[in-house]
């Protein structure tokens, strides 16, 4: 019995997201339907982090087990062989015994793409959030290095949520502005178009917080709060401090690490 | 009566072409629909070239004639709020009465990605060919140089095409290899993803040039022939001299130049 770290892509569009649902089609059964074919047997597959429906991939982790003697490289081209295209293995490679996608994770990195140009583009519509106002970046850069540290993120989660904890660490967070578009591997004429790029790296998160802390940011940007009241909003751990939820289809878990 | 230039971007997949066709959309029907709608009565539109089904564009070039006098850039917005999302008007400006976006275009340039990662990616695939072989690009450059300049491009063209003359001149004719990937503004992991960015820009093209242009040089790629048979073909006038037609939906048009 071989335990295998899985690396995953995947196109968040018109799916429920990783965790199974009985609503619609989850990344976890697609992958769990595929391994099982292989196996002959039940493979359940554990994920790093549970993104929501529309949200996007390029480093997603998982962990399974299989007893099947296939070769990586076999297996990885069988898998992508029967996944629908939204769906794409990078890595297959086996780990340790006891390797756990998820409680293992010391660090996850997420990415939240904002389209600040007049109009959106058919290029980045599925992958970006538009947002067609005139951002303050400073402000808002001034505002998500105060997300930075070991804090109580109760304000920061999806109402109804309960954990153990709410206390993460993030160990960055930050905002980079670039030329590059989602079109941009087909030319530079594009730059008329402007991607905001939020990056938050921590060792946790919680439900919707990563989408909550852009609305948030999204707010300052406007003027319409001061970027210290994220800093107020932690404090007082009450959803109603903080701004509105951000739209799944701007979020990328980018990478996790081990 | 005002004359228009629009320049426009699409994501071609699921539209039967820039030209009107009976067996679906197409952007010249959602265009001259979404013009009419304001005009309040009928409004031709005419686009400098006809990208097949499949087809994108960043650069697309239409020019149009309205009678009602509303501002360019509410024109734009408005055209934007009902277009499907596929399509966006990037610009509208006022041209010379004259202007004809097909008969007055000097120059287009198309760009043609071909993804040779050995796996597709959820964000590449509608947008790049995927061909997952070793293919020789200094072969593949040395073949596409012979395309530069004037020629007969009648071995080039989809079978059954016909035109009054199929001579053509071609200005720039060649490859660049590129990290960047269509999703490389996500982040720069994908480095074993590798977009190999075929361009071409001249005076006019012939239907499927470009494509069968491209399947050829693949066909040199892969070894399967040498780089003079292009100027064979060429020389030949032969559609059974030249290689297979690449599918669509990795062929751009860049920009039409006036």
């Amino acid at each position: 019995m071989r335990t295998l770290k899985l690396t995953l892509e995947y196109d968040g569009t018109g799916l429920v997201g990783w965790q199974r649902q009985a609503n619609g089609i989850s990344i976890q059964q697609l992958l769990e339907e595929a391994l099982t074919r292989i196996e002959g047997a039940p493979v359940p597959v554990f994920g790093a982090g549970r993104t929501d429906a529309g949200v996007h991939a390029v480093g997603q982790v998982a962990s399974t087990r299989l007893e099947h003697p296939i070769a990586l490289d076999a297996l990885r081209r069988a898998l992508n062989a029967t996944l629908p295209p939204a769906v794409r293995l990078a890595q297959v490679e086996t780990a340790a015994d006891t390797f756990h996608a998820r409680y293992d994770a010391i660090s996850k990195t997420y990415r939240y793409i904002i389209w600040t140009a007049a109009f959106t583009s058919p290029f980045a519509a599925r992958y970006t959030w538009h947002v067609p106002d005139d951002l303050d970046v400073a402000r808002m850069q001034a505002a998500a290095c105060l997300v930075e540290g070991c804090h109580n993120f109760a304000a920061f989660q999806a109402a109804g949520s309960s954990v153990a904890s709410t206390v993460r660490t993030v160990t960055r967070s930050g905002f980079v502005t670039t030329r590059q578009t989602p079109a941009s591997f087909i030319g530079d004429h594009l730059d008329v178009a402007r991607c905001l790029v939020y990056e938050i790296a921590g060792n946790g998160f919680l439900r919707h917080m990563v989408r909550s802390l852009v609305g948030t940011l999204v707010e300052v940007g406007r003027g319409r709060r001061a970027p210290e009241s994220l800093a107020h909003a932690l404090t007082s751990g009450d959803r109603q401090q903080a701004g509105p939820t951000a739209p799944p289809h701007g979020l990328w878990l980018l990478r996790v690490d081990y």
